[in-house]
């Protein structure tokens, strides 16, 4: 599979890779009966300019609704607050209380106005965030605050819930004979479907980008890629994506002007660094054991590619046929069958893994013995071509197995 | 829960209890390995009058195309052939001539048209069917038509596919001095979700009804039942839930007539049953260890109280919550604020088991040890308000278990 683009992507890259981004991050118990990494704090040595995109959950969480205020009175921050283990969502007045609080705190800290640092959260509904330890957490993380691959792990591990890995990337790419580095981290790994940013994710790069453009790039690079991720189809109330732009690599040039060869290249770096987090919350998706990507093409409308590919990607029969590595194909094209189509089956051709099984609304035959092989493999490409038109979507999604039952079953609240 | 209404439902009604209809069943083998009844004939003595409502997937079966074909041609109806065990969708024009004969053979066996005959099958997508076997099984469940418990068992068991128990349910009513009855049989249990009638459901009746209004009944009750039911919010290709009118408990008078009093009670024993068959299917749900009744009321619209309802019934958080026993109502509001809702959570109220949980957008921390014993009942009743208007919707689904996946990642091809 190809489709993280030409630009390769570097693991070892994080928050801090681009010049003028610090990190920190402390265990406070905001996990409950755990020692781990719960705050995290991400600074900008200057004001970055800063973009981002939000859950479209009616019910969206106090942090949601602090950064959007924050974002609305400034394109500038300076700092990101974060904490996992509790969502401060579903939380009421108090909860909203809390949210400026975590920004408040920060700020202070830091030096800064409280308007120019953004808040995240992440873990249960519903629960009032344990401020004692959030603010013990907060001093902590600011007080660690440093660049490098340690504190680029530390703040990867303290945004994680059910995830059994930090995720991170990014990629340097040379603007005008600078180098340039987008890096991100980001967490899953349950309550995943799309709309805007699923989940959290942060992301910073020290390229010189103004506010307006670099909202133009992230929205886009989300909509290709975070919002095309589902493990299990429920959006979730924090789902927050945010990119801080230090321009600190550019030496005082001036910033990339929207349409110009350089705003594009930085465009794919961006969309290169999306595209290789997205992969690595799928392929930790609860109790995940394959990723499968799901490319619908031939569609009337790009509209309905992108239903067709989503009620694939969402099926629960689609899921636990892949958890089985059964070929129970006819889960496949049924669930495009349902996503309100306009073509159908006699236009049909699906493909799994390159071999063709279903064509012309009809059955081909394929041969069983390479089916299993397809099957059996780690990452499966499904491909499943309407034949009505030039409409296309992708989505990544992964298996439905005993352990995502085990893991939402046993979530405590 | 007295969502059944006023009208007491007896299970040991079946289709073949109204005046007029026989019944006869085989087991040939077309459920691979096993020696389960898989062919069902149900035939009336009389032309019945006809309604039916079909799945709205794209990828409907050959036997749904059958049945749409034989219904614009003809209002009356004399048998129903049905198998379990594979679904004769995805099958091209073979699949299609393979429907027509079932059809046509049923026909000739009883000696009327084969536009008389409607088809249903179950099962497996994408295999052609066994010919050789339903062939057997036709000419089987034709010699063995007879009517009484035995028949009504044994249709009722043939076109299972998953389901653990057969479904029946029937009620007597007095129509002008007569009493009529309306009686039938469904199975579930997986790729289950509302879109017009859901799976296989075949309901009969001695009343006299003309088929313009027994469509029209027969469409309403769907709605209110069938289409308000989700195991796993996939729809399937085969969705076929038809109900056959006699006549014969009549006496010659007159059908019903649309709007009186008489059409009224006969369409409150049609919903009566058909409610009663839907919470047969999501007790029997794959894995099923719960019904959770999902009750919205409040809404805006009448479609955004549906859209809520949907999206928690199949929110699978919300669904493995149940399962585990974990009273983790944050999913259930959050899957709510995803669903398209125009209103807020500070109108929102939200009980389950009488116990208000949350109220205008926060928790009311409502006793835990309460809280367990709700979530611990074999059937739970959620009810959300919206606070924003008159639009109610109900929905019945069912856990999401470590059962589920196993039924369906092993369920071969």
């Amino acid at each position: 599979m190809t489709h993280s683009g030409p630009i390769p992507v570097d693991p070892t890259l994080g928050v801090t890779s681009p010049k003028g981004f610090r990190a920190g991050a402390a265990a406070v118990g905001v996990k409950e009966g755990s020692d781990k990494l719960d705050v995290a704090v991400l600074a900008c040595d200057v004001e970055a300019a800063a973009a981002a995109v939000f859950t479209q959950n009616k019910l969206c969480a106090a942090p949601v609704l602090v950064c959007r205020d924050h974002l609305s009175r400034r394109a500038g921050v300076r700092a990101v607050v974060a904490n996992s283990g509790n969502a401060n969502a579903a939380t009421g007045d108090s909860g909203l209380a809390d949210a400026r609080e975590m920004a408040a705190r920060t700020a202070e800290r830091l030096g800064c106005p409280a308007e120019a640092v953004l808040v995240g959260s992440t873990g249960v509904i519903g629960h009032p965030l344990p401020m004692d330890k959030i603010r013990t957490g907060i001093d902590r993380a600011v007080a660690g605050l440093a660049a490098g691959p340690d504190a680029d792990h530390a703040f990867a591990r303290a945004i994680m819930t059910t995830d059994t890995v930090p995720k991170q990337a990014g990629t340097r790419i040379e603007l005008g004979g600078r180098t340039v580095t987008v890096a991100g981290a980001t967490k899953g790994v349950g309550m995943m479907a799309p709309n805007m940013a699923t989940t959290l994710g942060f992301l910073t790069t020290d390229a010189a980008v103004e506010a307006p453009l670099l909202q133009d790039v992230l929205r886009r690079a989300a909509d290709a890629t975070y919002n095309c991720l589902t493990v299990d189809g429920h959006t979730s109330t924090n789902d927050t994506l945010c990119l801080l732009a230090s321009g600190l690599a550019m030496d005082g040039a001036a910033p990339l002007a929207a349409g110009s060869d350089a705003a594009a290249a930085f465009e794919a770096a961006v969309l290169a660094v999306c595209d290789n987090l997205g992969r690595q919350i799928i392929s930790d998706g609860e109790g995940a054991t394959k990723l499968i990507e799901v490319r619908v093409t031939g569609a009337a409308t790009g509209a309905e590619a992108r239903a067709a590919a989503s009620a694939i990607a969402n099926s629960p029969l689609v899921k636990t046929a892949f958890f089985g590595e059964d070929p129970n194909w006819g889960r496949i094209v049924s669930a495009a069958g349902y996503a309100g189509i306009s073509s159908g089956p006699e236009t049909m051709r699906l493909e799994m893994g390159g071999l063709v099984i279903f064509d012309r609304g009809a059955p081909v035959g394929a041969d069983p013995g390479q089916l299993k092989a397809v099957m059996a493999a780690r990452e499966i490409d499904v491909h499943l071509d309407l034949g009505a038109g030039d409409g296309r979507a992708r989505f990544l999604t992964c298996d439905l197995t005993y352990d995502y039952v085990k893991i939402n079953a046993e979530y405590t609240t």
